[in-house]
């Protein structure tokens, strides 16, 4: 069996780009652009509670990178550079060689250097940390959600809670749409691009990752504020035709997480500014709300009336 | 049972001294001062491997702090900012509480604001990231050991060895020293103020982690250089002090881990500076051997005789 220190040296030795010096010393180093500030993040994902313990090592390695892109996009950050530190049950090198492989795919999507990590056994677990750059007083964070501002998601959020319901057996989808609705699951596309063009238009966001409702309601306590969410806005379509069912895709589209779309407020005058970047970018933008001064958060029916939601949120201590 | 989030923001919302943004967002934001290169490091600990699944969770916090603090030492970076990312079976708060003060506690020791994390359910698991800054170009490296270096260790390495040996029944310990091996072993001290000393006087340092041997491997790899060890130099009292058996104080200074003192080398014109600087900083710096321009590492004898010795260090994934 190969040692540890070969195996790091054979999968997790990539050159850097950006970086003063990569993996192989006891710290990486690297030289933020002058007067840059850094925004950090770090995710730790788990074997059985964050994605099966036989999941394809690929897609593991692309879904533990984008995580943490994500988190970058959601303050309007660029994401620079990566750490991933691996416990692993056993040195499995087939494994470790596909999953470094998909780690460093996503990172190169995304003009990302992978700069050092640690290797261990353990319990399968993967915990990275990303570095941004941001321009001071730039990063969009999540405590500026003003009354009467729109409320806004990208993309088509809960199509990989259906991906993950059909793998569990618990939904059929539309044979067209399985393939769809997997991807996102598998293997996210965090939105970088829309993070940065949102700096100075955006007055609150971040990445939907529990699930639209819970990660709104970070925003609603962070800003002091409350929202209430137009049904007749909801962009269901595509989670409509994916399983037929009004009832999951509603479900899936409100408290579904894993889709890492960028959910965020903006003042009402920037309405057309973000259509423009939503078209730039050929992402679609959906407004599907907006903030209240009074706390909680509520859903306006198609017949008009508002009833309150919970934030639904996945918890992973809360009691199930 | 309290909900994920709130057991983050009891116990990991420590108010931060010198970043624009800490725990509570989707990352946090730091200003690197103008110039300065970052180094950065991340360690993954493990139940059962690095420490046992009862141990004290204060000290395991402050451990885990600590192991990454010292990747900034031996860097001869200053650190600055850290993160953590816990996996826990169960949301048991006292638990928590403990490891966090213990996690903070050696965070102010060493003057680094903790700045984010990630909290889920999982096997036992903590995963830290750090960030220093050093001037560019003074990063002290493993690849610039020369034919003819000094080699260096600070402290007494192979006490905290001989604490786990205790620990674990393999080894009497005399009772003087029981608790300052434990003390080594539990609470290590990074040697940060000696890394920084040390910028433009070692010419390749690490911090001892893994043991002094297979460590100083990775030096000797990393410089394509061999180095020798004087048996006669070798600062074996405390150990033999404390276990009154020369071969286990011998093994425990050459092949054990988790003192965290730097192993450098130095040219030999710096000897009067290294030996200034440990009595600045009132810290043993012991002369232990010299860096040869053939690959291999060997032991001078008392009796003269050089032999080989195996690197030794501890593999995660060897083969037992």
């Amino acid at each position: 069996m190969a040692g540890e220190f070969e195996l790091i040296k054979r999968h997790f030795h990539y050159p850097v780009s950006h970086s003063v010096l990569g993996v192989g010393d006891d710290a990486a180093l690297m030289q933020p652009r002058p007067g840059m500030q850094l925004a950090v993040s770090t995710d730790m994902l788990v074997a059985g509670r964050h994605f099966f313990a036989d999941a394809d090592p690929f897609l593991l390695g692309w879904k533990t990178a984008a995580v943490n892109i994500s988190d970058m996009a959601a303050m309007g950050a660029e994401p620079r550079w990566i750490t991933l530190a691996l416990a692993l049950p056993e040195a499995d090198e087939a494994w470790v060689g596909a999953m470094a492989r998909g780690f460093r795919d996503c990172c190169e999507a995304y003009c990302v250097d992978w700069v050092g990590g640690d290797t261990t056994r353990g319990p399968l677990n993967l915990c990275a940390t990303i570095f941004g750059e941001v321009s001071p007083d730039k990063a969009v964070r999540r405590t500026g959600a003003d009354h009467g501002d729109d409320l806004w998601v990208s993309g088509w959020p809960g199509m990989a809670a259906l991906g993950l319901a059909h793998l569990q057996d618990r939904l059929e989808l539309v044979s067209d749409w399985r393939e769809a609705c997997l991807e996102r699951l598998h293997r996210p596309l965090p939105r970088v691009a829309l993070g940065l063009a949102l700096r100075g238009v955006a007055s609150a966001m971040l990445d939907v990752s529990d699930g639209l409702c819970g990660d709104l309601s970070h925003i609603l306590e962070a800003s002091e504020v409350g929202a209430i969410l137009d049904e007749t806005l909801l962009p269901l379509e595509p989670l409509l035709a994916a399983c037929k069912r009004t009832e999951a895709a509603t479900k899936a589209l409100l408290s579904g997480g894993d889709d890492y779309e960028l959910l965020f407020a903006a003042p009402r005058e920037q309405r057309g500014h973000v259509e423009a970047i939503g078209r730039h970018l050929e992402l679609p933008l959906h407004r599907i709300g907006r903030i209240l001064d009074k706390p909680g958060l509520w859903l306006q029916r198609g017949d008009g009336v508002a009833e309150a939601l919970q934030a639904g949120g996945f918890d992973h201590f809360q009691t199930d």
